[in-house]
């Protein structure tokens, strides 16, 4: 068995109790996720965005989800590269199952296609202008905004929610997927013509790298979410000047990058520059 | 604005308590979902399980960030079809990034994209066998093992989990997405060459439609989740002969579909009559 430790790394970030303004930790664990290949009788079929274990299992329940491979005996060997981002498997397969896996193209829910395969084209040449800011407090009152209003969620449990602050003007969607909701607000800002360069947003689900990347293509600034982020999603926000904040809820904030967006009261600047201290 | 009962939707139940062994609730709201496809410039492009809300912002949000369109003034008219499941939008477009849209086929966390072309194919004419059933009691014995040992969750709050429980043996998987820990899971039975027909399964994510065909591809009986589901999950549920448990935590479970493979102690086989009367 692999030890846990192999798919976290510690990060240095600032953890804000916004109630009695103080920061309360330094560093947080995060999940890595990497984008693992499969090769299907020697031609690259998919990658997937996940975690580096159980990649043989992972590829052979994919392909007999998709009744790509049929029986556990069709398959004649898999294999796993020794970074683990590779996966062979030789198998015989449906050829009609194999043709039909990509025939219809269905984003479900939570799913995002193109965004990654754009990304290490132009995408991460970005780098968003430090000059907007907010204030903490400012932050704290659009978080009270976006958690009302949520009667979708409060009835069904089942939807995410994204909230767009475009100064004084407010977007907000609601949907089964992230993508589909973070997509909505964004397409909303943009049929009001709205610069969506100074905007602060406000997401309930997972920050992964594809959700930082869709930011970083509309120049928003600022992402907070009061789910959880990942390794690639920190890594891109570092790269693409977005300030990416996750777990604001309950009082607290994790701030993972670029913290100087986010004007403390001077209570806690003192904190703050411990932690400059320490990165430096 | 739209109706927010719309996009919801009663459904009959029954939720347990599993505690005090009693039957508290007949009815749940569940999240409506559907397939909406855009089309630009004539071409269906792709295919989207969402809510039937904000479509034409939905379509432009997903273009513009994935750069197909880079400028609002680039659209000439978008139309919704009056069923609300068709986008038609006309503009000018980038075609280095239509083309990169489908290039790299990257799954990312909780994606899944071959399982509902299929879906309309074949599997739906599946009904699996209602013999194997299970005693709430060993249900409950079950989720307990399931909440314990995620110590990869309990660090980073940032994991799914899929453990499949097939007689004495019990496999488990963890993984940033919802549809990747299900293929682990599935994908280690299989390698186990483990019987799955007779198992109960149990995850932390969102029962769409699509996480119920895949367990219908492997004869799982039982899928059990603590989080909710859609109306396309209980629907292809019902019809797939599959017993779908929601919300199935705290104490409490919610029965969807196919009651009758969870036997309950005689305490409560009263309120499940009141139920089938109900029904009938």
């Amino acid at each position: 068995m692999q030890d846990y430790d192999d798919f976290m790394i510690k990060v240095p970030m600032v953890k804000v109790n916004t109630k009695e303004l103080r920061v309360v930790s330094y560093e947080d664990t995060i999940i890595k996720e990497d984008r693992v290949s499969l090769y299907l009788n020697g031609t690259k079929i998919i990658s997937t965005m996940c975690i580096l274990n159980d990649q043989d299992a992972h590829a052979v329940g994919f392909l007999m989800s998709e009744g790509v491979i049929e029986n556990i005996e069709d398959i004649y060997n898999i294999e796993v590269s020794k970074d683990g981002l590779s996966v062979f498997i030789n198998a015989k397969i449906n050829d009609e199952n194999i043709a039909n896996l990509f025939h219809e193209k269905t984003l479900t829910s939570g799913c995002c296609v193109g965004v990654s395969a754009n990304f290490e084209g132009k995408i991460i040449q970005k780098f968003l202008s430090q000059k907007v800011r907010f204030h903490l407090k400012e932050i704290e009152q659009y978080l009270l905004k976006f958690q009302k209003d949520t009667e979708l969620f409060y009835l069904t449990g089942c939807v995410h929610k994204a909230m767009l602050f475009c100064g004084n003007q407010v977007f907000s969607s609601e949907d089964i997927g992230r993508h589909n909701a973070l997509d909505k607000v964004i397409g909303k800002a943009k049929l009001a013509k709205v610069d969506t360069s100074t905007a602060l947003l406000i997401v309930s689900g997972r920050l992964s790298m594809e959700m930082v990347i869709k930011c970083a293509m509309h120049d928003i600034p600022i992402v907070v979410s009061n789910a959880a982020t990942t390794a690639l999603g920190i890594q891109s926000a570092q790269n693409l000047g977005i300030t990416l904040v996750g777990f604001a809820k309950n009082g607290y904030m994790n701030i993972y990058t670029h913290k100087s967006r986010i004007i403390l009261p001077c209570d806690i600047q003192n904190d703050y520059e411990v932690l400059s201290r320490l990165e430096s």
